[in-house]
């Protein structure tokens, strides 16, 4: 066997087939027609699929390891919205050419993941593609089948609207590798009127080449955007405790929409509670207000809940040492309303990332 | 709502909830991180996933129709070498632009044969791509928990190896489109010395302006590679009959191959036997026997079943209307012996069809 089969055998199959092993679930992995597997008794099989594209969601340089952990991790984010247990994940992997130091660091930071997060890789196809880097991946977990999913139509008039972690800090890390970071946004003492064409550095050159820049800042914002905790203890924790949920991917405005749609209800959130990463204490104020409300690739739990839950949420959130803070409340009114901290209202400007509209930069 | 969301409304999402409601099968389909859906009972979640990618595995110019339509069955088809039953799919569609005639044209293909498949669309992932068509798809099926599904490593020695329906079709009309194929190897009265760069032409243009290649050849050709058919209802009947089975994509042989190395067996084929198309009586037989042992794209089924099963085979292939041939059976010696109408042993110069071998032509 040469080419591509030799290929997946070499950095996929043998590890994955440990996986299974490890996992027990999976009666049948990667190597025929299909992959077999068991959905356990009681359970409903909850499925999703993300494509990540070279250019479009992840830059040529990026550390083909971070690239692995995160083209799995979006994945299971869905799981984790869903308040689903992973079973199982299948690769599709379209590259121009074979790079074996590539291959190698790419399969290590996903199958670590799919490891740590018992989601074995049960199959998958691998395609030469001629021009960028094709990621598709499908994941496979399970909800049971008596008590309701985390469902995007669940959310109820008078719920509190929650979210988990901080915000905004991998938005900012994307504006500043793309480009689209003008520096002097930058407080006095870290400011500086250059604006440096930043997307042609590694992190390591914006680190240690451009001074004012405040290193551990771009480790921790990198950090947030290359390696993504899918939440998916959360998720399946919520289930009996949350109405509706959803991940941030696309933006906190953007992505709690849809729960407000599929609901036919609106919501009010208040900017002063809104949970800010520490980054971002060192931009300014518009750049911090576009990164929580319309930064994208947070990958965080926005759920609704019951006002009686609040004592059983936080206790949760204890017992898991996950971060949930709530940030305002399910209405009547469609629509969203932001309230400043002297209840004022905001109209903010931009409303997530849209992948066939124009980009604002 | 705009742009990526608009486009998934416009095109798949309302066909889709048409089919969901149809095929009574699953509980939450497109719109929520996750579809949701359950396994009938007693039965194994059978799951695959294919990618095909605009200029390596279609051209540009491709009927946008018929590339929906290939685009599932293609998947499909790796259900059927399971013995498996659709459940529903998933569709990841990256396109470098939206192009409404495409897409219009794209989703009618690609719906048609997931209703007369029952098998849904449920899910899946809209991307801006910089240069190509990515298309990626996962199907999902069932295999009853009490009978063996058609695995690769089930072939007995003395097994009796059969295919499905005719091969060396859709591999002439790959070779004629990609101007691999000389038209000097057309026998008298249908040959011409002209080596035409065909891929620049559709198939329109070569039926009608090229006078010398026979229209009804290139219609039959050009339907077997455009629009193949999945053969699942073959693959279903097949459990409890065959042992081991593969789905012919990359070739008679290196499929095989696969259930040969999976099971640690050999091979005999017998070249009369094989099951030629009848646009392949009009070509060379250097172009015929390339056709028939390692043209790729054929989707047919390839199995092994026990000599016992002979007439309850013959018997099931009338009841489907599916042409089954024996073309040969399995031996303990390790690889593939192919005999001609002499007794003679053939040595074929290619095996198949490599994603990131070079491609001979």
């Amino acid at each position: 066997m040469t080419g591509e089969f030799a290929l997946i055998d070499q950095y996929f199959k043998q590890p994955a087939a440990q996986q299974l092993i490890a996992a027990g679930q999976s009666v049948l992995g990667i190597g025929d027609d299909c992959a077999l597997l068991d959905v356990p008794p009681g359970m409903r099989l909850a499925v999703s699929k993300d494509m990540l594209i070279e250019h479009r969601h992840f830059f040529s340089n990026v550390d083909p390891q971070s690239l692995g952990h995160k083209t799995l991790a979006v994945n299971l984010s869905d799981l984790a919205a869903m308040g689903a247990k992973p079973l199982g994940c299948l690769l599709g992997l379209g590259l121009p050419q074979v790079d074996d130091a590539w291959l190698s660091a790419f399969s290590t930071g996903f199958l670590d993941l799919a490891m740590a997060s018992g989601c074995p890789l049960i199959g998958g196809d691998t395609v030469k593609t001629p021009n960028d880097i094709s990621l598709s991946v499908t994941v496979l977990g399970y909800v049971p089948r008596a008590q309701p999913a985390l469902l995007r139509h669940a959310a109820q008039v008078f719920d509190d609207i929650w979210v988990s972690g901080e915000l905004g800090a991998a938005d900012l890390a994307y504006r500043i590798r793309a480009g689209l970071f003008d520096l002097s946004h930058m407080p006095s003492g870290q400011a500086t009127s250059e604006k440096v064409n930043l997307n042609k550095l590694s992190a390591n050159q914006l680190m240690f080449e451009t001074a004012p820049i405040d290193s551990t800042l771009l480790d921790q914002v990198n950090r947030a955007l290359d390696w993504p905790t899918p939440r998916l203890q959360l998720g399946q924790a919520l289930l009996g405790k949350a109405h509706a949920a959803v991940d941030i991917s696309d933006g906190l405005l953007q992505d709690l929409n849809h729960i407000l749609q599929a609901s036919h209800v609106g919501a009010i959130l208040y900017e002063p509670l809104l949970p800010v990463s520490s980054a971002l204490l060192q931009v300014s104020p518009e750049v911090r207000q576009h990164a929580i409300l319309s930064g994208g690739e947070a990958y965080e739990l926005c759920f609704t809940a019951s006002q009686s839950a609040r004592l059983q949420l936080s206790e949760m959130a204890q017992q898991i040492g996950v971060q949930l803070t709530r940030i305002g409340q399910i209405v009547e009114a469609q629509g969203i309303s932001i309230f400043d901290q002297d209840n004022r209202l905001i109209k903010p400007h931009m409303f997530g990332f849209d992948h066939f509209s124009k980009q604002s930069s």
